[in-house]
Order: structure tokens, then C-alpha cells, then sequence
């Protein structure tokens, strides 16, 4: 009989931020449960997580490592199906290499690794196993995304000429991290955040946004980063010009020290014959601008939507979905791909509701609709930082994005 | 060593849809489990959803008078704790009666009952069993209704002179029940919704959300019902003026025929020296009105809100919580004084996150942060139902609203 | 040769309100000329408003019974042609009688008088005079409220069911009429404002904004008027249902004590099919709402528009159009339609602009295009503030606006 | 005895955009009349334009050059004071020349000049002259623009750390030039336009909005000019970074190709303490972000707002206001210091309304409140496009702003 899928979590312990959101999301759909975890380095945090998580204590570790260890000598029908790597970036590398030469899937966060060096290496451990490999850039699940990414792929706005992305946030407005604040921390530390600070952290998600939607690449950047809070160790700020494979332009920027922002990613796309807009803080509405018609409202839920938007809706129209149901699925199309490997037909969503309705699942998991970012989606963003890196240590010149 | 909280669910099969709502909202923060179901009447359906949710065959039941009995006999250490009720109106009653004369707590949807004469008895049928009845009108879970209410009991907008709330949705615009539309189908028929449609629907949610943010009592009713769509046998669209306990005036409207809108539940109260607007579609924005200063826009996740805002916050600011939110708090709350019974402390919010940073957890459940609706709201619902029915019948005439 | 148009004008002194929106909004488009004014009942006053606005001494009247006597005595190519009433309220009868009686046609400001036994007596003599009556309610010559009743007299959204028209302010929220200020004073004086206070001076933009629109008229109307504020002689707000002709249902409120609220006169009407929703705050802008297609954003001079807000458009899209341009429109409609009186061919807009590009004026001025407000929108606004005083008087019960 | 300021237009024929701008901008306020024009360089369109705005036939010149030299003949009392320029731009230099070169002040529309020789050239013809020299970068005039300027000043914010401005129209993302659309042909073409498109015509409003607002000055520019449409001369896509003399970053993007835009002018502006956003096609309402206090709605008329904000507000809060005004707001403060140098103190806004009731005229003409773009702006203007271009032609390289 069908069984949910085991969820062993690497990081993640009481106080920390996506550890939290990384167990909302597995549970939210009902496809998997946690069974173990290694939450932190220090054993006695992760002890009192593994209790306030109702977790037994003999599958509750003190280091990856022998979670790994440990979990693999379990059973079968008992141990773990794959780990959950939601630590600072340096540990992303090892953490993922050693669960996957164990015979363990793999969910990280992003970016992949600490640098490229890293992500190139693990692209050739993940294919050498076989096994799956999920990055949790979250943002692309949200169905406006996922909507928007048909419409231009279906020629709705014609050829892409301009994209500008922005991801302006105002947290490290004053040096946040000389309070001892665990986030800050080690966002701002190159040995646990790798050779880029916001650009890593939030400017990733910008780049893979801009690409994910447009399916277009970035070809080259020119990036004037900058420190604005004295004392601090990396970038706060980005300011970029874009060039994409089809002859668009763009601007990229991304700011932790945009006082009063929260988390204002968004984006504007403007092809031939119109354009696309969306606001990660308002996820459920697309605004499709066209300069003969005027504009028309897309909305979560409501009228003829791609099949893809449909299969990441989970409530009817105009009760808000948000940011934990964007990791939701993520994890539930992760758990699709994995049940297709075992075998199973995937069923209506576990947890019910709309996806059911529509009968998008019949026929199964389908990677058309089910899609996850994975290495290749890790690969661009360790490639995106080096450039961008490289460009504004070259005093801001225009710089070539090149993968290996 | 603490375990997490086992429901047992009356309803919610596969195709219905605020069973799905309650599962998740269950699941997300890690203090519930579902561990058996009588998810429908038809016991093939129920059975095919248990296999969907990966429960065991025999926690599966074909009816919920079958589950109660049988659960009751498992040992402590194995039976559910709690029944959730999310089935059509007419069930409510019986469902909860039973598992609380059984010894089971009981969380249910609104509204509690089918009418008046049940509401009461159920109210009796609570405070004799001693166990705990949790009622899910979910939207006054949302953190910046929270903060809103807050607002108001600290005087922030002095006395509150007026009140408008509305709900209008456009769903029912044409005669949706003809088509075999389960939603549309029992929420229009009297013998499964009660004496009120759209009014019993969503109505009640007006009226909860205005009574609890304001704190005050509506007392009197002016009410004009109609049925816009030929053949439907219910009220689709009621128009009412209110009257307050303190002298403050309102009107509430709600609607299924407010073509192309979705659930755009909102309300507006203004005061003495300032007024609060907030939308439910738009649920992290909270707008503080005054004439001399100008409009504050209050948001989930910043600055210094108030221990119930925060207690009821996921996420850091600008990351978008929505609706599964509104019925994760009201499980969490339930799960929270369901262990201060069990003389437990409630920790860190099991899932992690927020909360626990924020300390709000420091000594355990406090009903004053931690509430959630009960029995009263029920009896309040009912009794705005039958006053609006009869104002109506009356010619749309000034009705008192009495409770018993 | 063509000249332009000479209006004189009664109130509108240095310290009034509407008195200088008058004169921009006549100035605007270059068909109008003041050239002369009582300004105030107090010559000082007047001399002195007379003289900031560059008028000779000898067109500077005391009285407006003076300058309409001495004005007539001028030869035909100097005298003016039409007064414009800008006083409060309790003027607008005598002046317009006057000059009417005198042989000059008239603009007014709303409403057209005191009570409705005024607003029959100028309804006769208006027709006695064969002269042209404008009344500036100026909302409706918003280009988007001209579109919307365009689209509803196409059935782009079938037939209207509910209507929600709303005017809330808060400028009234302490008793400001104890300050001196005169806005604030003549409004909540009976004795100059009429019988209604907010219901006069804002309530009958909202009801005539609605029945502009649809094109249907309210027949039964339940009004529950308060004075919030103590020591206040007048209503300050009032709660409203409407039936109107049709069928359709409604809600109406305006308010003078909504603190912090600015004039956010708004409508939203829906129909079988579709919804529109529109702002004063936000004027060009017109929602339609669709429940199967979803939301499309009509803006001001975008897209293929009805003639009606082509003509009343002066910008190209995205150049904010505002409240004084509502004005504009009037006097320029106004002025229109006397010319064709005089034989004349109203020509491009006389300051140019687009009007002229779209060649709305080719054929000179077309009543269904070019239209204005007058007696009758009087009558319905005086009748529509005795029915809601008659309303609240008998306890807020249904009243039916009758007309003689 | 006092009198209006006489206008003599150059340009502005029927069919242009611009001149209805100027016209009804000059006489909103009551301050200025239009007595003469060359209103085409086409003597028949000169006097069509004349005849449709009411003037006598003997005051609609041929040319500019005989409109100057005839004015200049006539008696004092009867001559124009001003000339105002609304002509594409390769004509601004030479009508400015010889209007100050016979003792006429100066409106001109912007650019300046067609190039930066010119613009050197006729900052020393104004010196020389000692007369006024007015241009219209209209935008600044906007109350809330206003406001964000003196806020800034007054340390609001504290030091300016990153600046946002965009202009993006999407009206010529067709070869429109092509179809005889006339603003469309004169403004793709270097010939009247000067070096660059959308940068000349729109890209330095954004420069000149954001230089304003700051205070600041822009040091460096990298700049990717694209021409999207095939066939097209002239830019009609910028992407830029900026570089700030405090040592503050920025990003400038203007667009005549992004489709479905209007007209949509926008700033964002952060410093150390808070930010401030406002946009032109919202323009009464100004965001101050606060990363601890959350956000403020500051809005035209509404609570303490600085002198100058006030002094360029018409109407109560709520009443729109809107591009127009800025024109109108222009010509005002034009006619002030005017006025001043003739010794008149400025009254009273002549046309009335609430800049009289503030006071603020108290005093008379005040260069701090009712200030006026000039040649200087106009430098800033001509180098920013030189230094665009430059830096685009080297390869969108970084490049200095230099004034000679």
C-alpha cells in the first residue's frame, strides 16, 4: 500500500527561518512526513528540536553524517527516502554529495553550493546516482509565474524585448549583523555565504525568476555592487544591465538596504505585442498590459488557465495563497517525480482539493506541469554570482555569463 | 514524552472542498496528525480518500457514528482525540453531539448548526461534557485582524462610530446548482443549508468579522433579501443596515451574484479620531486612517505590533500568508489549550518559525493571545441568521437581534 | 467672428471654495470669458476678489441683483451672456430666478435649490424662458463615468442587479462649524444648506453618479440618518437601501465623519454578466469584472472608447485627468450647445488638444456627446433628499421618491 | 492697475499636443492671457488656430520672427510680454534667441535646445538679456514631488544611498513614424529631435525628477541604448546605471516600447533612515517606507505638508489633481516673478482657492515656494543626452557628466 514519503532534514533547528518553512511546506500537502533529523551542529539543539517536532528521540541526530549513516542501516520499510539540506550555503555541497553516494534523493535550498567550483562537482555526483535532485527556488511556483510562463511561451506577448527584475528588500539597512542576529549573520559572512552577500542570497532568485518566465538566458551583465553600511563584509546592494540570447535588454537590481521594502521581488517583461507584471507580494495577480487593448487582470483561480497554473492553485479564487504553498509545491511535485520512479501512479492530491477537481492528475505525474528546478537551475546561479562578481571587481564592465 | 494531537474527520472526501482546507491547515504546523476518518456517507468514497491520505485501512470508516463508537474503543495511546467536522450544515449537529457525548473534543465548521433550536441545545450539550468546542470562522485569524482588534481596545480610533462589511462574491451569478455543482449544490438547498443561503454562508462571516474586531454587539437589523437568479431557492444577495450596542450605525452586505468578484470579504470602521480599512484578498495590509495625519499602512511582519498579531505571523515581512494560515492558527490555538488540559507547557510552535523567536510562547498557552471562536460565536451566527430571515419576511423592517 | 463666451458670476469670493473651481474649470478650455461678478453680498469682498482677478472696477458688482439689472443695460457685444451660481445654497433659487427672468441663461452649482417647492417654481420658469439651465454635477463628466453608462446602454453587462454608491469624508469628524470655518458653517446650517446636511451636500453626487450610470431610477429608498457629532444641527452620515426601477437592489452611504477619509465618491454595479467599479480618487481608471473571463483595467484614453469619453478626455493616456477637468467639461458642453443656439458650428476645442484629433466635432455639437446636467437632475436631487429626511423621520422605514 | 500677463504662443497649431498643454495650463490661474500666436510655420494652420481660440486675426503671425517684430512694435499696453515655445525642439534655440534678443521673457518646452552648443549659447543670451527664462520640466511641480523634496532636505530619509526613476511608454512599440502620426514622426527624427529619442524626450524627465527631488547630482553614467522597432532613427529603449555625487547608486530606464504603458514616471528614492516612492500617474499620493515604523500614505491636502507642497495645491484632499495643474502651476510661478520685477506684490492667486487660504502669498513672491525650472536645468539636461549617447556609442561604458 501507498505510503507517504520520508523526510530526513539537514539544518533547521528551532531558531532558524527556512527550516521552519521547509516543514510547513513537506506537510501542506500531505505527501510526506519527517521521520529524522540532523537540525543543527550543536547536539543539544538539535535534541530539543527533534522533541518540539514530536519526533522520537532515536531518530533525532547530531550531525549529518550519521544521520546518513545511521538511517541507511535502518530498514526499508522504516528509514528515510531522502534528506532535506536547509543549512547556511557552506554546507550545502557536502551535505548533498554524501546523502546522494548513500542512496538518499535530495531537496537543498539555494544557491547549490558555496561557489562553482562546488556546483560543477556535484552535477556529475548527481548524475553518477541516478537519484533526484530538487533546488527549492520557490518563487517559480507560484501559479502567476507558472502562468505567465505559458502565456510567453505561447507567443501571447511575441518576441521579449525588455525584462526588468527587482528584488529590493530594506532589513540590512543598519549592520544588523554586529547584534548578533543569526540571519544576518551569516548572510554577510563570505566563509558561510559564499563571494556574493544580496546577490546570492536574493539576487538568485532574480536571475532564475527572469529565466524561468522568459526561457530566455542572460549572455552578459554589468554589475556595480556595492557596500553601503560600514563594516560590512559583502554586497548590499546590485545595480545590473542585462543582454538575453534573443537580443533583450534588462536590468537587474537587487538592495537589502531599500529601508522600508520587505521582500518586493517582481517583474516586468515587454514583448512585441505585450507585456506581463507580477508582485511576489501580491503572487495571485498578473497584469498583462497590451497598448491597443488596455490591461486585463489574471487572477489565481479565476477563468481558462494554463493546466500548469491550475496544478499549483489550491483554494478557489480570492482566498489568498501565499509563499508557504510555493515550497508546498515544490515538495509535492518532488514527491510526484519520486513516486513515478517507484512505480505508483500518483493519485489525486493527498491532501485533496482543487488539483483533484480538475482532474489535472489523470494520467499521472506529468513533468510538463510537475516541474522543480534542479542542478541546472543551481548551475545558472553559481554562474550568475561568478559573473556578476567578476564584472563589478573589473569596475562594472560588461562581462560575459559563461558555463563550463 | 509529547505526542502530536490525532484528529478524526467527519467529511471532507475528495471532492468536497474546505475538507482539504482543513487538513492542511491541520498539518502545517505539525501540532495535529489525522489519523482516521468518516470522510463520507458513501462509504466508497470514504475508503478511496483514505487511501489517497495514506491512512490505514481500518482507520477508515463508513460513517461517523461508526468512527466515534470504534475509536472509543481503540487504547488512549491510539485513538484520535479530537473529531473535526466539515461536512454540509445539516450534520454539524448531530456530529458534534455525538463525539462530545463520546468524550471526543470537537472543532467544527460554520456555521455550528442548521438553525436556532440546535444551537442552543449544543451550547448545553458543551458545558455538560466539560470538553472543548472550537468553531472555525477562520478569517478572524488573520494577523492583521488580530492587530485591528487590538487597535480598537487600545483606543487608537476612539469610539467607533460607523461600521461597513461586505462579502461579495460573483460564483452564483448564473443557476450553478442546476449543473450538478457540489458547492453550489447543498449551499442552495434549504433542507442542507438552513433557512438563509448567501446569509448563512458568508453572511455570518460579516458578521463575525465586524462583532469580533470591534468588539461590540449588533442589536438591531434592517435586512432586504433577494433571489436574483430564477429557480434558485435561496436568498443570493442581502442588503442591511446595522445597529450597535454603543450607538454606532453600519451596513453590512453580502452577496454571490457581485459578478467577477471572488471573496472579497473586507471592512472598513471608523472612529472617533481615525478609522481601519482591511481586506481579506489583501489580508497582510491593514490601513489606519486619520484626518490630521494621514494614512499608516500597518503590515504583517513589521514594526511593533501587538503579541496577537505576532502570535498569529509565519513568516518574516513582505513573505505572503494567506488563507491556510487563518485555519493552521485556529488548530494550533485548539492544539495549544488542549495540551494546557493535558497539563502540558506549550513549547516553540512544533513547526517552528516566528512565534517561537518572538518569545510569545514564554509561559505557555494564553487564551488572551492564543483564542479562538467558540460556542458563543456559533450561537451569535444563528441568531444573526433567524434576525435577518425575519426582518426580511417582515418587509426589510428594523429587527431586534435576541438571543435566548 | 466667433468670440468667446462672457459669463458673470454670483459668489465665489476669495475665501470660497467652489468659486474658484468654477473659474478654472470655465477658463480651461478657452470658450469661456469672466467678465464680470457679484462675488460676495459683502461689496468689499467682492471689490476685492474682482480686482485679484484683473476685472475693471466697473464689472465688479455689489449684489447679484445689481449686476444682472446693470449688465442687461450694456450693449449686446459687451454685457454677458450667462451667470454662473456659485453661492451656497439658499441663493440658488433667487439668483437663477432672476436671471432667468432677465433673459441670461445660467449655471449652477448643486443643488439646484433650497427644497423641492424652489426646484418645481424654476423648473417652470426655465421652460417660461426658453433659456439654456446647466447644473454642475460634475462627477459625471468624468471620461470613465461616461464610459461606463455607455457600456451598461450596450448590455456589456446585462441587466443591473445591485448597486453599491458610496461618498464617504471625514472632514466633519469634530465640530469644525465651532471653528468659523466656513465651508464647514453654511453646510450644517439649515437655514442656507436646506433640509439635509451631508445627504444634500454629498449624498446627491452619489445618487445622481448612480442613476447616471444606469439609467435606472431609485423608487424606494430606507435612510437611517445620525448626527455623530454633538452640537451638530444636520446629518453627518446616512445608511441607506435603494430599489430601483428595475428591479435591481442597492446600498447607498455617505458620510462627513469617516475620519481620515478624503472624497471617495465610488460605484460599483452588477449585472447579469459583469461588474463595473469606479473611483473618484482614481478617475481613470474603470474596472470590469467578469466571473469567467476575469478582470479587464478600462483606462482613460486607451483602447477604443465610446465617443462620449473620447470627448471628454484632453490628454493622452497616462497624464493624469482630474476634478477640475469635470468642471471644464461642463462649461464646454454647456458652451457648445449654446452656440448652436446662436447658429454657430462649435469648431475644434477651442485650446485644442484631442478632442480635435479624433474628430468627435466633425457634424458640430451632438446632444447624446455633449451632454450636461440640468433641471431634471435638479428635481431628482431635491426629491431625493425629501425622501430620505422623510425616511428617517418615520424610524429609517421605505419610502417611496416620488415626484410630482 | 493690475493686469494679466500677456502670452504670445509660438507653435501649437491645432493638431499638436503640447500647445492645448501650454494654453490651458496658462489659464488656469487666471494669471495669463494668450493675445497673439505663430501657432505653425504653415501661415493657414497659423491662422485656423487663431480663429478657433478667439483671437483677432491681427495677432496671428506667419512666423515667430514676424510675430516678434511685430509685438515689438506695438504700444505697451497692448503688446505681448512673454513668448512661450511649444515647437519641436530644433526651433526652441532660435525663437528663444530672438525673443530675448528683443526684450521678451521666455517659456520654452523642454529640451532647451536641439544640442548642447546651443544650450551653452543661450545661457549666455539670458545673461545678457537679464530677462526670465522659464522651462517646463513640468513634473517637478507636482505637490507630493514637492513634498518628497523638501523631506529630503529636511533629513527625512537622512543620506540618499540608491535611486530608482523610470519612464516607460509603450505608445511607439510599432513603427508608428511610419503611419504620418505627427508626434510620432518629429520626435524619432534627429533632424527636429536632436541625438537621441526617448532619451531627449522622456529619459531627461527622469533626470531632471530625480536631480530635483535629491538635490543630488549625477556624476557617471553607463548607458545601453536599443532600438527595438526596425526602421526606427532614433532610441526608443534606455537601460542606465547611475552614479550620484554623494556616492549614491542609481538605476534610469525610460522605454517608448514597453507595451501597454502610459505614461508611467516613477521614482523610488532610499536613504539610511526611510525611503520615498511616488508616481506620476498617482500623483497625489507620495509612500514614505520605514523599515521599523512601517509605511506613511502622505497625500495632496491632507495634514502638515511643507509650504511648497501647498502652494501647487488647487483642491481639498480628494479632488484630483493633475498634469495639467503642473503646467498651471509653471505659468503661476512664471507670472509671480514676473510680477515681482514689476514691482507688484503677488497677490492672492487670482483664480482663488486654497493657496489664498494658507497665506502662503503672505509676503509676495517667494523664489524658495514657487520656484520655476531654468536654463540652468536645461544644461542638465543637454549633457545628460550627450553623455547617454556618448557612453552608449563607446560600448555602454561608464562615462563622466561633464558641464563645460
Amino acid at each position: 500500500m501507498a505510503r507517504k514519503i520520508r523526510m530526513g532534514m539537514i539544518g533547521g533547528s528551532l531558531d532558524a527561518f527556512i527550516g521552519a518553512v521547509h516543514r510547513r511546506g513537506a506537510a501542506l500537502d500531505g505527501e510526506v512526513e519527517l521521520v529524522c533529523g540532523a537540525f543543527s551542529s550543536n547536539p543539544e539543539k538539535s535534541k530539543a528540536t527533534g522533541e518540539a517536532l514530536y519526533l522520537p528521540a532515536n531518530r533525532v541526530y547530531g550531525s549529518f553524517e550519521e544521520m546518513i549513516l545511521k538511517e541507511k542501516e535502518l530498514p526499508e520499510g522504516e528509514r528515510m527516502d531522502f534528506v532535506t539540506i536547509v543549512t547556511p550555503n557552506h554546507v550545502h555541497f557536502a551535505a548533498a554529495k554524501m546523502a546522494l553516494e548513500n542512496g538518499f534523493h535530495v531537496v537543498s535550498d539555494k544557491p547549490a553550493t558555496l561557489n562553482t567550483e562546488e556546483v560543477y562537482l556535484l552535477r556529475d555526483i548527481i548524475e553518477k546516482s541516478g537519484l533526484i535532485y530538487c533546488l527549492t527556488h520557490n518563487y517559480c511556483a507560484y501559479p502567476m509565474v507558472k502562468e505567465a510562463k505559458q502565456m510567453i511561451k505561447n507567443g501571447v506577448i511575441g518576441k521579449v524585448r525588455k525584462v526588468i527584475v527587482e528584488y529590493p528588500q530594506g532589513w540590512l539597512s543598519q549592520l544588523l549583523e554586529a547584534t548578533g542576529q543569526k540571519q544576518a549573520g551569516w548572510r554577510t559572512d563570505p566563509a558561510r555565504c559564499g563571494a556574493a552577500g544580496g546577490v546570492g542570497d536574493i539576487g538568485t532568485h532574480a536571475e532564475n525568476l527572469a529565466e524561468y518566465i522568459t526561457g530566455l538566458k542572460i549572455t552578459e551583465i554589468c554589475a556595480d555592487l556595492t557596500i553601503f553600511v560600514e563594516g560590512r563584509q559583502l554586497d548590499d546592494d546590485a545595480n545590473m544591465l542585462l543582454r538575453f540570447d534573443n537580443g533583450a535588454k534588462g536590468i537587474l537590481h537587487n538592495s537589502q538596504i531599500c529601508n522600508g521594502e520587505e521582500n518586493d521581488l517582481n517583474i516586468r517583461i515587454y514583448g512585441e505585442f505585450g507585456g506581463l507584471k507580477w508582485k511576489q507580494m501580491d503572487p495571485n495577480t498578473l497584469i498583462l498590459t497590451n497598448q491597443e487593448k488596455g490591461s486585463r487582470i489574471i487572477r489565481t483561480g479565476v477563468g481558462d488557465l494554463s493546466p500548469q497554473a491550475q496544478a499549483h492553485t489550491r483554494q478557489p479564487a480570492g482566498h489568498p495563497e501565499g509563499y508557504i504553498e510555493t515550497f508546498a509545491s515544490i515538495y509535492r511535485n518532488f514527491s510526484y517525480a519520486l513516486r513515478a520512479r517507484w512505480g505508483e501512479v500518483a493519485k489525486e492530491n493527498a491532501a485533496g482539493g482543487l488539483a483533484g477537481e480538475s482532474e489535472i492528475l489523470t494520467g499521472g505525474y506529468n513533468p510538463e506541469i510537475h516541474d522543480f528546478p534542479g542542478i541546472e537551475e543551481g548551475i545558472r546561479g553559481m554562474v550568475f554570482i561568478d559573473t556578476v562578481v567578476k564584472s563589478n571587481e573589473a569596475g562594472a564592465v560588461w562581462t560575459k555569463v559563461e558555463e563550463h
